[in-house]
């Protein structure tokens, strides 16, 4: 089977065609793919809902090899959360089985003009079929009916509710190994873009499918595997996030001097109730309730999804992250984990991105269209964007949609998308990525927690870790790995005969984010739209040594893409 | 009395300061002075609604003279809507009585923390006061309260709830000359703006004030007076507006080879019942119920709005303008007359733009909230905006607002403002300015209704007519008095004693429609944003000779300002 496919998917002519990948494309996988297909193939002013609007849907350069964690894929899109180009990548078992299919990219384009479609890939083809029985379910549901049983060969991407309704938090739900819909592409609203275009579920099964040949470097690739994963699984970090998940930082990023758990939608970076919803806590109840931490990919070893339950040991929750926590928890002053774990379930089941909606609910709040800490007021929220009441869509819609709704000048935003936990004015290296990410507040796009460096060293760090991100994003492994540009590049060497080196892999990722702000300019983004929201300038928070504002100027800024 | 002042009131501080106007200011007035004050003193960064965004509130160059329709007011303000320069100017009698006590400009800066307030403004000074007992309260009420029997010297100018929740399609109402709130700075959100500082009301008494004097040149301008209300008794234009209003181009605008007749949500450009609400239609059941046209200010002689009662001869609307009988009538296909016109009043009553929520309702017909043509709904709809509903809110908030919240791509603004009734597509010109003028879709902005003209007679038209209606709302008069350049240079420098000639005019225009665009500009707008949407070049209208969609490439629109 070729290896090397991009699969294009009209959805107004429901016609399917493949072609090999021109040569330029060829050694871009994952977010540098995705964004420069969006470049390429999108008109950057075209309504991002539009029939013209473009999903660019591409596993990494390392999908469906032994490396540990390569198995992320890309979803890339013109924003209707941000406007801007878009990005959000997931884990789950989709990507090594699209690359062992042999699909470098698929491409939906058009919009179906006759109800919902499902498209299914396996080894004997691509199918496009309707699927209206399919509309109006969430994701636990579908996962069950669309994996089920086959959970060892098949893996859907599928929308709930939000993303028929094109709402800009609707999430693209990808099946974990236990065949739970728990892995997300959430942010900037991909599940708002399939929506668009008719398109309820993509299905992937690679039974039968080849496995991946590395050619003549085959043996170095399996050295480099093993090598890497000794690496990987002696770091200390790799520990932690074994142990506790990534909500093992709550206890951290609460204390005094480091005032990052977000707190009455962003007032304060201390919440006293956090114990309440660390990962020590969450690590407890685990024991006490037969919960586990997992893999959300087969082969990966770091385990970092914690798989919560409850009190009587049945699931409630997989992938109970830090982002999650802190934004549907102390942000809306939720706590105990019970609680919040189900809130967090509610969203993966109505497919929804945690971050975006735990500050639009956050803002809700302030606004006072309910208590701060009302628990089963945001439960109703979350079935109203499930059930598309206007109040439903108001909120589904992001936090700069709800703070419009209300009058509110006080937005949680950068680019229009939601701020992550991360405290841009204790931890300002933050503020640094989620001003100049071309993503908009983005944790992901390069965390840089260092405290008390100068500006330039965190601009000069910012600038590095979002570059490192970028490489990371389009080969396709988890930042957990902390895979570095040498491992990144010793990996796709041997897997596609090239000389590649650490400054191979930061010039493309320079190159793709070079194609991600082109993309932004062309669509009408300038310099002021790589600030901050004022009122982070403005309001500062009591650190022991005094308060903290972000105050990195704007020329400063500017110096990270220069 | 200082007859050159600038008025400050700081709704933090509570505090009123007044100072002579620099000379800089001297000699701009409505529009141009509120669009250099608002370059010159507002961030374009800013939020529109927060603290630091400022409200500027200016008679026009010629307010409190005797030339007819004079006393028009300008409201300038970065709009919640377009996120750009905005100015919304209206008649009423607020004007002349601003001026004639003085008064050059308001500038209303900062926020209330403590409840509503009221300003008033008389001979004897400025005072600010608590008025929370205004809060709540619709425009017919507020008006019959703060204005009642004083009609003859007082004027208010006031927000409803829409104001009141900061919803960007809030208008600020002001009293005719019996006294209704009929007449509205409505178009981008002024009453959202005024909301969001706390004032709820202005009042003004001129009781006591002296007449504007005119100096030497007396004489002079009074006979210019005469001489200009002559030529505009006697323009055929002016015979039409004062028999049938402006709803009196509907039974035109409606034929075939014309379709500017929105329908549907701008699908179709004809409505098989337009007759039902023309100007003719209006004037028969006039003749019948014992309606009447009237002036909207003291003062004006083309006397075009229409006062329409119901069957009974009850009064139910004022100022019943083709504007909204087009889009809260054919473009929700809601007719007869009557029906309309309660839609109008309503809306009059609540503090709404009818030509935003006009458009915002077809939109929202279109996402299948309610049917076409479903009166009760939309009236339903109106009393929610009032009542601040979740769905009250999205409707509120305005076009762009709705297709947000609906995921709608086809989405009938420029620069986030709601289309006026005007036909782009079988009236390229107007087109043009919808297009290039800095407010966003605007008809007032440069009305050219030419048929057949090639672009670059549609280019040099619209780039006049656009310099135009800024000198005359500069001046403030009305456009309906169809003063040309050389009228207001003679009125100009009768009136300050200065050398004025048409050039002047157009040269004072120039610079501040530049100061408008300058403004945009550090607001991040760039030359896409001086389009239509592409749906407007893509569906075409049946005309007789052809189908016609709007088909004036960018490069050309961006002759207009060169």
């Amino acid at each position: 089977m070729e290896q090397n496919r991009i699969v294009r998917v009209d959805m107004t002519a429901k016609t399917i065609t493949e072609e090999a990948a021109p040569e330029r494309y060829r050694f871009l996988g994952g977010r540098a793919l995705t964004a420069q297909l969006l470049l390429d193939e999108t008109d950057p002013r075209v309504h991002p809902l539009s029939r013209e609007a473009k999903l660019f849907i591409a596993p990494g350069l390392l999908g469906g090899t032994a490396v540990t964690t390569s198995g992320r894929t890309s979803f890339g899109f013109k924003s209707p959360l941000t406007g801007g180009t878009k990005e959000a990548n997931v884990g789950g078992q989709l990507g090594h089985r699209l690359a062992r299919l042999g699909i470098k990219a698929i491409v939906v384009d058009g919009a179906s003009d006759d109800g919902w479609y499902r498209l299914d890939i396996d080894n004997e083809g691509i199918r496009l079929a309707k699927a209206d029985d399919l509309a109006g379910r969430s994701n636990y549901d579908l996962h069950a009916e669309l994996v089920g049983e086959a959970v060892l060969t098949r893996a859907a991407a599928t929308i709930g509710p939000p993303g028929e309704l094109r709402l800009a938090s609707a999430s693209v739900a990808v099946t974990d190994p236990e065949g739970r819909p728990s892995r997300h592409a959430a942010r900037g609203g991909p599940g708002a873009v399939m929506g668009a275009k008719g398109l309820k579920a993509i299905v992937v099964d690679d039974a039968g499918a080849p496995r991946i040949v590395h050619g003549e470097r085959r043996d170095d690739f399996r050295k480099e595997v093993t090598k890497f994963s000794k690496v990987v699984l002696e770091d200390p970090r790799t520990h932690n996030l074994s142990r506790t998940g990534t909500a093992g930082v709550v206890k951290f990023v609460n204390r005094d001097n480091v005032q990052s758990m977000p707190t009455r939608n962003h007032r304060h970076g201390t919440w006293a109730y956090a114990d309440s919803i660390s990962g020590q806590a969450i690590d407890e109840l685990s024991q006490e309730r037969g919960g586990k931490m997992a893999p959300c990919m087969a082969g990966c070893i770091i385990k970092c999804a914690i798989l919560f339950n409850d009190a009587n040991g049945q699931h409630v929750t997989s992938a109970f992250e830090f982002e999650s926590i802190a934004l549907l928890g102390s942000n809306l002053e939720i706590g105990p984990a019970d609680a919040v774990a189900e809130l967090d379930r509610m969203c993966d089941d109505i497919g929804l991105d945690t971050i975006e909606v735990g500050n639009a609910i956050g803002v809700a709040m302030e606004a006072g269209v309910l208590d701060w800490g009302d628990w089963e007021g945001t439960k109703k929220l979350l079935e109203e964007i499930r059930a598309g009441t206007p109040l439903g869509r108001i909120i589904g819609n992001g936090t700069e949609h709800v703070a419009r709704t209300y009058g509110i000048d006080r937005v949680p935003v950068v680019k229009g998308q939601g701020l992550p936990a991360w405290e841009p004015r204790t931890l300002k290296g933050m503020g640094v990525t989620y001003s100049t990410s071309p993503q908009g507040a983005d944790h992901t796009a390069g965390m840089v927690t260092a405290r008390g460096a100068t500006t330039e060293t965190l601009i000069k760090q910012s600038r590095h870790e979002q570059l490192v991100m970028m490489a990371i994003d389009s080969v396709g492994v988890c930042q957990f790995s902390n895979a570095l540009p040498a491992d990144m590049a010793q990996f796709v060497g041997h897997r596609f005969d090239i000389d590649w080196d650490d400054e191979t892999v930061l010039k493309m990722a320079r190159t793709a984010i070079d194609a991600e702000r082109e993309f932004n300019r062309r669509a009408g983004f300038d310099r002021e739209d790589d600030r901050l929201p004022r009122w982070l300038l403005e309001e500062a928070l009591p650190l022991p040594d005094g308060p903290s504002a972000f105050d990195i100027p704007g020329e400063e800024l500017d110096k990270v893409w220069g």
